[in-house]
C-alpha cells in the first residue's frame, strides 16, 4: 500500500525549516522518499489563500498531505508532521527511546517552543508591517516580547553550561526547535553574544555545523 | 527496580488538572501506584519560591519527580508528564496507536495548546492583578488576546460539526487540554454560548460527564 505524500513548505520560514531538519538527521531524502514538495510563499501572502486555507484551516506551515488510495488526510504543526516520520522511519530517532528520555525531549522542546519561541514570534507579530493586515498589533507588547526573549535566551545559556545538547548527551528534536528559534530572532534584531552567552555560542556553533542545519 | 515518583500538583490550577486527568483516563490511581502528591499553592506565590524553582526552573506546575535508587529526575510541562505514564503504562491509550493518529492527536493537541489555550493564558497574565509582579503587564494586549479567544472558540465550535471528539472518533489527550482551556476560560469571563456554539456545548457536554472530568 503506496501512500502518496505532499510536503507543503517555505525556505524563508521557521517551522518548515524545522520539518526539513528533521528529515535530513532522520536521512530521509523527499525525492528518494516519493515526497512532492509544494512552495508556498508566505511573504507573498499565499497562505491567506482559499486554496491554502482548505489545506491548513489555521493557516500553519508546513503541512503534510497524506494521499492513501485517494483518501486525503492533512497534517499541520511542525511537531505532528515530525512524530509522523519519527513513527514510520524508526532509524536515528530525534523524540527518545524509552519513556524517560522520550519525557526530557518532550520537556525541553515544549520550554524552548512556549518560552524563546513564542516570544520571539509575538514580538515579531506584534512588531512587524507584515502582520498588520491580520494581527491587531499592539506595538508596546512586541517590546515586551522581546525582553522576554531575551531572558529566555540568558536561561538557556546557563542551562547549556552543562549540558551538551539542549535535552542532554545527545542531539534531539529540541536542539532542531532551539536552532530554528536562535535563527528566527534574527528578525526581532536578537543575535547570540559570545561574551554575555558562551555557552550558548559553544552549543551554537555544535549544531550549526551539521549538515542538517543548512536546511 | 521501584522508581519512587512525586507530583507536584496545585487543584486550582488547569495545567496540574490535564495531568490528573490524563492518570483518570489511564486508570492511575496516584494511591495505588505508589505517587506522593504535594500540593504547590500558586495562588499564595509557592511557585515563586527558592525551593520550588529548584524544582521547576521555569516556574511551571505540575512537576514529576522521579528518585531512581538515589538520582532524582525532575520533568515539568504537562505533556511530557503525560507521555512519560502513556509509555511506561501503555493501557488506554491516549495519545494514539499508529503513525496517523499520533500525529492527528498531536496536531489538535497543539492547535488547542498553541491557539485557545495559549490566548487565554495570555488575556490573563497580562489583565489580573495576580500577575503585576512578575509580568510587564500591557492592558491592550489582554483584550486583544481574549478576543483572539473568541475566535478560536468559534472555530473549535465548526471543527466540532463534524468530529465527534477534538482529533476524530476516539477521546485523547487532545479532548483532556481542550476541556482544560474551556473551563480555565472562566477566569478571562468566557463560557460557552449553546446558542453560538452548539457543537461545542454538545462536545463540553460529552466530555465534561466523564468521571476524569471532575478531577
Amino acid at each position: 500500500m503506496e501512500i502518496k505524500m505532499k510536503l507543503y513548505d517555505f525556505k524563508m520560514a521557521p517551522n518548515p525549516r524545522r520539518v526539513r531538519m528533521f528529515l535530513a538527521e532522520k536521512g530521509i531524502s523527499c525525492a528518494e522518499a516519493g515526497i512532492e514538495v509544494v512552495n508556498i510563499d508566505i511573504a507573498k501572502g499565499e497562505t491567506f489563500s482559499k486554496e491554502f486555507r482548505e489545506i491548513s484551516p489555521y493557516g500553519g506551515l508546513p503541512v503534510l498531505e497524506l494521499d492513501n488510495t485517494g483518501e486525503k488526510v492533512l497534517i499541520s504543526e511542525s511537531m505532528a508532521i515530525s512524530r509522523y516520520f519519527e513513527e514510520i522511519y524508526p532509524e536515528n530517532p530525534l523524540m527518545g527511546t524509552d519513556a524517560l528520555s522520550k519525557a526530557k525531549i518532550e520537556m525541553w522542546n515544549r520550554r524552548i517552543e512556549l518560552g524563546l519561541y513564542t516570544a520571539i514570534a509575538l514580538s515579531f507579530r506584534h512588531g512587524n508591517p507584515m502582520w498588520k493586515a491580520v494581527t491587531n498589533q499592539v506595538a508596546e507588547f512586541s517590546d515586551v516580547s522581546a525582553l522576554d526573549a531575551d531572558k529566555h535566551i540568558h536561561k538557556l545559556n546557563k542551562h547549556l553550561a552543562d549540558s551538551k545538547y539542549i535535552a542532554g548527551d545527545e542531539f534531539s528534536v529540541a536542539d532542531i526547535t532551539a536552532l530554528c528559534a536562535i535563527d528566527f530572532a534574527k528578525v526581532i534584531k536578537r543575535r547570540i553574544d559570545e561574551e554575555k552567552h558562551p555557552h550558548l555560542a559553544r552549543w551554537y556553533g555544535l549544531v550549526s555545523a551539521r549538515p542538517s542545519a543548512q536546511e
